[in-house]
Order: structure tokens, then C-alpha cells, then sequence
């Protein structure tokens, strides 16, 4: 394909994306195929010769549509948002069109400064402390691929660093999370190879500090070395929050690495009114959240930031000769801060929402999803069969039919067969619940309604056949 | 932004990137400016309220432009190719404008099935045994963010293998790789806490298996333990190869994994007449190579084949209520066979480039890289000044001045000084030597013409000057 031709397909391109957001809730929300639907529809080798891009566009409407979850419908209201906007979308078209990286900051400068400038940016609005940021010289944040990513690299940074405390032995070291925190830091361990302690939650459904204190107490009178907690500012479940701040004192006295991850609660953070959630923060070592979550941004799209560069550097430094430069002793270079050395130009799409947005229309968006949420909270309290689980007080709505488990269990099947919505279970404490998130950029309250009325007379059918 | 803005203002950028492309050859290859240039030229601050599409696309062109490395500037000749091509762009933009995921199969069964597709498709095409097929049944590929994940995702899956295999006790485990090795070996064996020991070259500069053999011999004999080896097929430096066949005979005796690191050179074995690089192959234990390099496929997009899948799932399996659905007995799900959860839909650009260039034309484009470095070859080995280093047999030709190293740092420190043409320098065996590598999808026997004479030039500047 050449220029010409790709002026003119790459526009047909665009007005299919138009189309698609224009018309999506005319389509099913989730998708309704069998285990190998795609796979036995098409060829089993790469085609021999060149084939058009007309056909291709076909099996991508024909085979490929039908087995994609559409989350930016609606009616989508499961697991979290998958972060999207046409700012956004602009921001990768350029990003992928120069092909920039940010392996060192003499490959492409401007791939590097504008990571610094956007993560800057973004840590300022969250009202993080200077020294996490570039500006402050001692920290600053990177732009990673997943939440996991952010984790895995603080734990890493973490182990290092207290490896190097340890330097007579090999310490064995645990590491500490409530039992709501998510799959991603049990990854984390694993990878790592470091011990995992799951805490119980207290009523708040916040991390137990009295537990987690008892817990590490037992482990340093067995001879284990406890070096890192992990907070979750807004569970996967239910949106609940630890504690920062009583954690923070605690991992301060305790010599431990306190990472923060606020995967999808931290885009809130661009709100004032919610600056509370990372109180004592100056005594974190590292906080995460996404973008790519619930700020308008594509994926891939995780920020973490760290108070102290060196740690992170000190496990992921890695040099060769073809990367040496001139001005390395000043400059940063972040394949030192990751994985990845071939590192993507993503700070040009978050660069993009920032800046189309603004602070005020990025919080007019996180303050009409929440007022959204509330909206299907009150519809489910004022019914009597349900019950709210946590608190709620973002965009996601945790609730459960009062009684045994089985019967939330059955009304989510009951409503995401349906297709007409698409909501997902989580488990609180052994009992299920029902999470209703609030995800589409433009979402209206005739959606939550109309949502509660699909919910509610689900629940009417299930305790109409109940008799 | 709304998708009547959208529909005018991605179409502007759909211009820009076909005027990029077609006038890329008008601009200095590398980048001119001074650490700071962008941060101090942008505000310390996100602005307030929304900005323009207009404002924003000027400050891309007089801000970030300045600051970027022209990766398909046909006079960009260093590092290894950027992977790029408008069929690969059509891939990303449809895929960052639906949003699909592949963190299970039931989210959206189109972005897991077709990666299975996909990496079928090219494991095939590589001559890569059935057990590396999903359609074989025990094995797989996956498409990961970078090859240094690969390689970490291989080495931890080893490393669970191995540590299942010595549950006795806790095993001090060493990995293995040649001195020319990619640097993010070292990062993944910083990460993954194992021993690290980097083992000579041959006369053909690949890893001397005796000396191999000899390493594994003593810490065997000291109590550790030997558990895993990366062989480099196209190393950075000059792409040397290491005999996989031999190491393959070696690992599988010893009960080693052996990782084939194949990032730059896999690409080519799309060609039959390079599969004997991978003689062997039924005897490794995993191989990585990235369409993102060679391959026309822009980042991310870093293919990992393991020949038991179970071995990666079992260090990276995350389940959770939210997730569970059920297919999962009988699907793949993704998330556990990477670090990160929300995994994008990568598989999209890579089927738009098997597709729209089709096995002929990615052959062709391969064929006639390699015989344009040829021509590079042929042009330095005319000149007695210089000297070819290794074999320089695919896209690279890796050479120096005879003579002191100063020499040829000191050639290569003119010739990107001038902006006129990039390289880059890498170090085999303490000697300093350029690498030439052909990079741009349309490069021409005139570039390589042009290259040649500022190369030649410039090494004349250097003896006349001495005289």
C-alpha cells in the first residue's frame, strides 16, 4: 500500500470508527459465539500473494465484530472502563505514523521530555508530593503498559532495595496485600518469588492494619523479612479504600516499601474532593493507577511513579554501547525504568486527552460518571431486596440480593444472557455481588435507568419463579 | 471531541502521516536540540480548560517533530528496523478505535482467537515445530509488548520449571548467554534474582559451547544450578548466530531450557532459505522474535513460542471471580501467558500486514534488504581501509577501520554529526565497530549509494587529516 492509497483507506478507516461510536448501541453488547468460532472460519496459513484491503475490512466486520465485547457501549457496566476517546485515538494515529521511542533520550528526545512533561502533569493534578515528580530531581514518573507492569516493576524495586539491606544473607521476603487487592500483585509475587500475604479486610473492607501488623510480627519472629505492602485505593470488587495514611505510618516505622495501587480509583485523583484517598502520601514509596482506565486514554496506558528513581534504575539499568550518549549523566533514559527497551511513544496520546479535555473537562467527565453511579445506587436502594456492598462512592456500584449467594449469582447470569447488558460478579468476603460500572464516555442517565430496569425486573422473574 | 470532529480532524491526520512518509527524505535523519529543549518550551502545568486540535497539532510540528529520530528515513541506518507500514497502521487505528481485549477468551473471543490465528500463521511460516502451535495442542505463541519481556516471560517460566524440579531445597539457579548477547538478558535475570554468566565467542563470534559446557561443569561442581540458556540468533552487534543445534543436543541432555532470542533475525526466517539458522528447533524450549522489528508491524508486537504452555501459565495464572466464564477449560486466556491483565489487541495490525503484503511480498521485502546490505558489504570490502566483522550475511553489515578502535568511534562521531546519515556503534570482543543496517521499507540501491559515499568521505576526512 502506498501513500496515495493509504490517504484513501485510512479515511475509510476513520469513518468506520465514527460510525461504529455513533451506532454502537444499536448492537448487542457482548458478544454471543462458541469456542473456535473465529479460528474454523478462517484460513489455516497466511495467504501466498498480497490481498485487499477491501476484504480484509469484510472478515473484520463479518468475523470480527461478532466476537467483540463492546466497551464503550452504554450498556456496558462490567469489570472497569477500558479507557477510550477520539483524542486519544488521534494521539496514537501520530505516535504510530513517526514511529518515536523513548529507549534513551538521545534516540528521540522529544519522546522522553514529553513522557516527563505528561506524567509531571498528571502527578501535579493528583496532588502528588514534588519529590515524585521530575521536576522534584529524585523521582518522577513512567508511563508502563499494564497496572501490572507498574506492580511488578515497584515490587522489584522494593526486593532490590531491601536485598541490599540484607547484603550478609539471602532474605526471604514477604510481601502483603488485603485478600480484595488484585490478581496482578499474586502475579507480581510470583514472578518475583517472594512470599504473599493476603490480609483480611475490617468493615470498611479496608486492608486490617491490626492484622497486617500481627501478621508481620509472626513472620519476623520466624526469620522471614517483610519488605512490601501493596495499598489498594479502590478495589477491583467493590471500589473499597485501604488506608494510606495508617499504612503509611506503619510502613515508615517498619522500614517496608508501600507501593499504592489505584489502577482505576486514582483517575478520580484529578478531583480535588477526592485528595483525601492518598492522605499520607509523603510516606509512600510508589503509586500506580491507569489512564487507560477511567481517563480517556487508550491502552497502553499505566503510570507509576516513584519517590526514588535509583531503586527502580538500580534493578532495570541495563547499558550497551549502541546506546551510549553524550548526554546520559543529565538526561533519563527510561528503558531504565521498565521492561521494554523498544519503548512506544505513548505520552503523545495522554498528551492528546490532557490537552483536548482539559482539568475541567476531565473532571466533568469523572464527577458525571460518579453522579451516574449514585444515580443506580439509589435505584437499588429503594428496592428492599438488594443490598449495597461498600460504599460506592466512585463509579462503581456494588450490590447483592440479600440471602444466599446463589441468587445474585443467578440473577447476573439471568441479566448478562440477556445481551442487553453486560455486568460482572466479584466475590466480597466469600459472598457474591454484582458490579455496575459506569463506563461510556457519554453515558446518560436513561441508560442507568434503563439498566436498573433490565436488573430489577430480572430480580422480579427470579423471585416470581421462586413463587 | 465529537465523531463529526473526528471524521475532519483524523483525516487531517491521515494526511499529515501520508505527507510524512512521502517527504521524509527532506529532513535531517537524527535530532538537533539539547536535553531540556522540550520541557522548558511547554507549560509546568495541564491547561485549565479544553484546547485546540489546532494548537495542539502546531505544537506536535514545531515542538515535538524537532525532537524525534526519523526511524523511516531511508539515511536511518542504525539500531534495527522500527517496524512500520501503513498496513500496520490501519491495524492499530481499528484496534485502538473498537477497544478489544484479550484478557480472557469469553471478553472478547475475536482478539483471543485471532492471535492464536495469527502466531500460527507465522510459527508456521517460520518452520517452527507443531508442539509451538495451538493447533498442536501442548504449546503456543503469544503476542507480548517487547522482546525483553519475552525473553523474562521464557527465563520465569524456566525458573518455575526449574524450582518445581529441586522443591527440596531452594536451587541457586544460573542462566547462560554469549558475551554478544542483548542486554535484556541481563535485565531479565536482574529481575527474575538468578545468577548470570556471560560466556565467550567463538571465531564466528557465536557462544562457545565448550566454553559453555566448561562454565555449566564448575557451577554444577560449586552446588548450583544450571537451569536455563538464551541463544542469540542475530546478535545486536554484527548478527552473529549461535549454533542452536549444538546447544539444543547440549540443553537437552543437561535438562537446560534453551530460549532462542531471535528479536531482529526471526523475521527473516519468513524465507526457507534461513531455517537452517534454527536447525534444532524440536529440541528448544521456547524462541521470540519481533514483527515489530522486521516485520513492518509497528510496536508493540513481540511474538513468544513456548513448546508447553503449561510451564508459563503455571508462574503467571491469575484467575478471580470477575474473570471466571465457562469456556475457560477449553479456550486460551491470554492473561495468563503475560504480565499485564488488559491486553490490547495486537494481533489486529499484525493479520493487516500477513494480509495485506501476503507471504510473497514480506519475502520480497526481506530478500531485498538483504541485498541492498550486500551492496553495503561489497562497497566497504572495495575500500582496504576497513574491515567486515562477522559475516553481516542479513540487513546488517558490521565493520570498522583496521587499526586502533579511536579510528573508527572517531568515523562514526563525524558521519552523525553531519545529520546526513545515522549509525550506530556497537563493541565485539573490546573492538569498536559501525553497524550499517538497511531500516527503511522502501530503502533503494541510491541510498545505499549516498550512504556509501559519506561513509567513504568521511574516513578519507579522517586519514587526511592524520596525513
Amino acid at each position: 500500500m502506498d501513500a496515495a492509497e493509504f490517504r484513501v483507506k485510512a479515511k475509510e478507516v476513520v469513518d468506520f470508527i465514527a460510525d461504529y461510536m455513533e451506532t454502537i448501541e444499536n448492537r448487542r453488547v457482548s458478544p454471543d459465539v462458541n469456542p473456535g468460532y473465529l479460528i474454523n472460519s478462517v484460513p489455516k496459513d497466511a495467504p501466498e500473494g498480497p490481498e485487499s484491503f477491501e476484504d480484509i475490512m469484510k472478515d473484520f466486520k463479518n468475523i470480527i465484530l461478532p466476537g467483540i465485547l463492546h466497551h464503550q457501549h452504554p450498556l456496558f457496566n462490567a469489570y472497569f472502563p477500558l479507557g477510550h476517546s477520539f483524542a486519544s485515538i488521534l494521539g496514537t494515529m501520530l505516535s504510530d505514523g513517526i514511529g518515536g521511542i523513548s529507549t534513551s533520550w538521545a534516540i528521540s528526545p522529544a519522546c522522553t521530555e514529553l513522557e516527563m512533561v505528561v506524567t509531571d502533569w498528571l502527578g501535579k493534578l493528583v496532588s502528588l508530593p514534588k519529590q515524585f515528580l521530575h521536576e522534584g530531581g529524585e523521582g518522577g514518573g513512567s508511563i508502563q503498559g499494564s497496572g501490572s507492569e507498574c506492580i511488578f516493576l515497584a515490587l522489584s524495586a522494593a526486593k532490590r532495595h531491601a536485598q541490599q539491606n540484607t547484603a550478609e544473607r539471602a532474605p526471604r521476603l514477604v510481601a502483603y496485600i488485603s485478600c480484595l487487592a488484585n490478581i496482578c500483585v499474586q502475579k507480581a509475587c510470583s514472578l518475583g518469588s517472594v512470599i504473599l500475604r493476603q490480609i483480611e479486610v475490617d468493615e470498611n473492607l479496608s486492608l486490617s492494619v491490626e492484622a497486617l501488623k500481627k501478621s508481620i510480627m509472626i513472620d519476623k519472629s520466624n526469620g522471614l523479612d517483610p519488605f512490601f505492602v501493596c495499598a489498594t485505593v479502590g478495589t477491583t470488587s467493590c471500589c473499597s479504600f485501604d488506608d494510606v495514611y495508617e499504612l503509611s505510618e506503619m510502613c515508615e516505622k517498619e522500614n517496608l516499601w508501600l507501593h499504592v495501587d489505584a489502577a482505576y480509583a486514582g483517575c478520580a485523583l484529578i478531583c480535588p474532593e477526592f485528595h483525601y484517598l492518598i492522605n499520607g502520601k509523603e510516606n509512600i514509596s510508589s503509586i500506580s493507577f491507569n489512564p487507560h482506565k477511567w481517563l480517556l486514554t487508550t491502552t497502553e496506558c499505566a503510570v507509576l511513579w516513584v519517590k526514588n528513581k535509583k531503586s527502580l534504575n538500580d534493578c532495570l539499568a541495563a547499558n550497551a554501547t549502541y546506546l551510549q550518549h553524550k548526554h546520559q549523566a543529565e538526561t533519563t533514559d527510561f528503558r531504565n525504568w521498565g521492561i521494554g527497551i523498544t519503548r512506544p511513544f505513548r505520552a503523545l496520546k495522554l498528551w492528546f486527552v490532557l490537552r483536548l479535555y482539559g482539568i475541567s473537562g476531565l473532571q466533568e467527565f469523572i464527577r458525571r460518571h460518579i453522579k451516574l453511579a449514585k444515580r443506580m445506587k439509589d435505584h437499588i436502594e429503594s428496592n428492599h431486596v438488594f443490598e449495597i456492598v461498600g460504599k460506592s462512592n466512585l463509579g462503581l456500584v456494588a450490590f447483592c440480593i440479600k440471602g444466599p449467594s446463589k441468587l445474585t449469582t443467578t440473577l447476573l447470569r439471568n441479566i448478562n444472557e440477556s445481551g442487553n447488558l453486560h455486568l460482572t460478579e466479584a466475590s466480597v468476603n466469600g459472598r457474591s455481588v454484582i458490579r455496575y460500572v459506569v463506563c461510556a464516555e457519554k453515558a446518560k442517565e436513561k441508560d442507568v435507568d434503563f439498566a436498573w430496569s433490565v436488573i430489577s425486573s430480572a430480580a422480579d422473574g427470579i423471585f416470581s419463579a421462586r413463587g
